[in-house]
């Protein structure tokens, strides 16, 4: 396995040895790129991210790097700027070998708003989810600390209320703007909020108050700073929440997929079987094999 | 002027030279800083902001790069990825002198997520929503055609469940990748999402369906490439609803501040007075006056 080698100078040689085949998507707001192509005959994802700017190394960035004057006018002034590699890394994530799912994945897509009533959810989904078996071994992986265990934010170890929290991997705790942490539970048969009643009470408001103090303690970053949420549909079916900087425009804290804990609870509260029943809307990508299923049944 | 000359040297010197005061904003997503600081005692702003990744020099990237290992899990590995800086450019603008004007354009107002409760809204928030009086006589202007008649897309005149259509002023019309509508209903007794009983269901799922025709009619975009919904607080307190396209990232279609009316409608039908009862979390910048109150009240 030419992916398989941890070790630093195979690991330099797993992205030197990548071979681009096209560009998946160019996101040049975020300044991310995905880009598929091959390692060793290997199918594989590369993403680069450029980091946030880190500001506590901002007088050391302005002082040790090279500067280009661009255009000058008036009061303004614009320059090109060649910081030393340290002070300027780029993240970059490599997935291999990819799977055509992958590579799906990071496609840029045609977005559809699909509406899901309970019973599409049992009738269309549940058999889908069912049939594809998603891989949660790297989950599992986590809660059995056989991977990762040293990211380990804080554990509450109760098989029934437990959860670990952990760094999302799109967060390179340089910085709190861009806080992004999940807590994946202990328990293994929730796999989203649909299967959430009134008996997952006790999970959800423990996760919520012991994640917002262990994040509080960590970083000193204040409840009311938080965004916590679940994903509806999740991109794994093992139930997890999202905590991040309320201040950060995180990928997936938008209304059509995103739902808010408070409201979870709240809702769970009035209702045990408020998610069992309602129909919840969700955005789906053109290529979405749930969509086919969702358009075969006349839903969209 | 210490800033004024365009000269390579002096111009390096001008960033060299700049001490840091403070951080005005940080956009991590977009890795993006603005700071204020001095260059020999005038004031001046530095914006920094990485570039996006080039694609015509990836693969260049991708060969002269240093790689050290971050995580390995399965299929995912993770790299801080060194760079040369001529491949990795950061952007930077300067203005000097600046003046207060410039400093309070830049400036990040904090963010808070405030949760209240129904109790909250009748003690705290309408009496100060009362107090400050907020002029909705541009909205009444549409309403009765002494503004923007023109720009009306739609009108269901009905006084109890009728609306206008028109498009946002952030929309310029150019492209349906922007799409952003608004909905204003003709009823003047509805504030916000708080004074939403089942009462008003035919006037909400009006909107829905009429306000979707419309859009299909005028824009050919589908009621399954919109999102539908409404701010909690809204800007402006005379019931209107959202109508964005699905795949724009619209200003305030987050999760802690849009509602989805089909979400709306269906909460109504279970509960009429679910919005009179349940707490809503919504952001509030730290200079709005309403936080002030909820800060005084202990609640934040």
């Amino acid at each position: 396995n030419d992916c398989g080698d941890a070790g630093e100078p195979s690991s330099d040689s797993l992205v030197s040895d990548f071979e681009i085949s096209r560009i998946l998507r160019d996101c040049a707001r975020e300044k991310i790129i995905f880009i598929h192509g091959k390692v060793k005959d290997q199918d594989a994802v590369v993403i680069l991210e450029k980091t946030p700017i880190r500001q506590d190394t901002l007088s050391e960035l302005l002082k040790s790097s090279q500067l280009k004057l661009q255009i000058k006018n008036d009061v303004y002034s614009t320059y090109q700027l060649h910081a030393p590699a340290h002070l300027n890394e780029i993240k970059t994530t490599v997935v291999c070998p990819a799977t055509e799912k992958h590579v799906k994945k990071y496609l840029h897509q045609e977005v559809f708003l699909v509406e899901e009533s309970g019973e599409d959810y049992r009738n269309l989904t549940l058999p889908y989810i069912s049939s594809q078996s998603f891989s949660v071994q790297w989950v599992h992986n986590i809660l059995e600390k056989k991977a990762e265990a040293d990211r380990i934010v804080f554990e509450d170890p109760d098989p029934d209320t437990g959860f670990v929290l952990l760094p999302d991997f799109k967060w390179d705790q340089k910085q709190v703007q861009d806080l992004y942490l999940i807590a994946i539970v202990h328990r293994r048969d929730v796999k989203s909020l649909r299967d959430l009643t009134s008996e997952h009470l006790p999970l959800l408001t423990n996760i919520r108050s012991k994640g917002e103090d262990a994040i509080q303690r960590q970083y000193s970053v204040p409840p009311s700073k938080l965004r916590v949420y679940l994903h509806y549909q999740p991109s794994y079916y093992h139930l997890h929440v999202h905590f991040t900087s309320v201040e950060y425009d995180a990928p997936g804290c938008r209304v059509e997929r995103a739902h808010l804990l408070s409201d979870v609870i709240q809702n769970l509260q009035a209702d045990s079987s408020y998610y069992h029943n309602r129909s919840l809307a969700f955005p789906m990508r053109a290529d979405d094999g749930l969509l086919l299923k969702f358009k075969e049944a006349g839903k969209v």
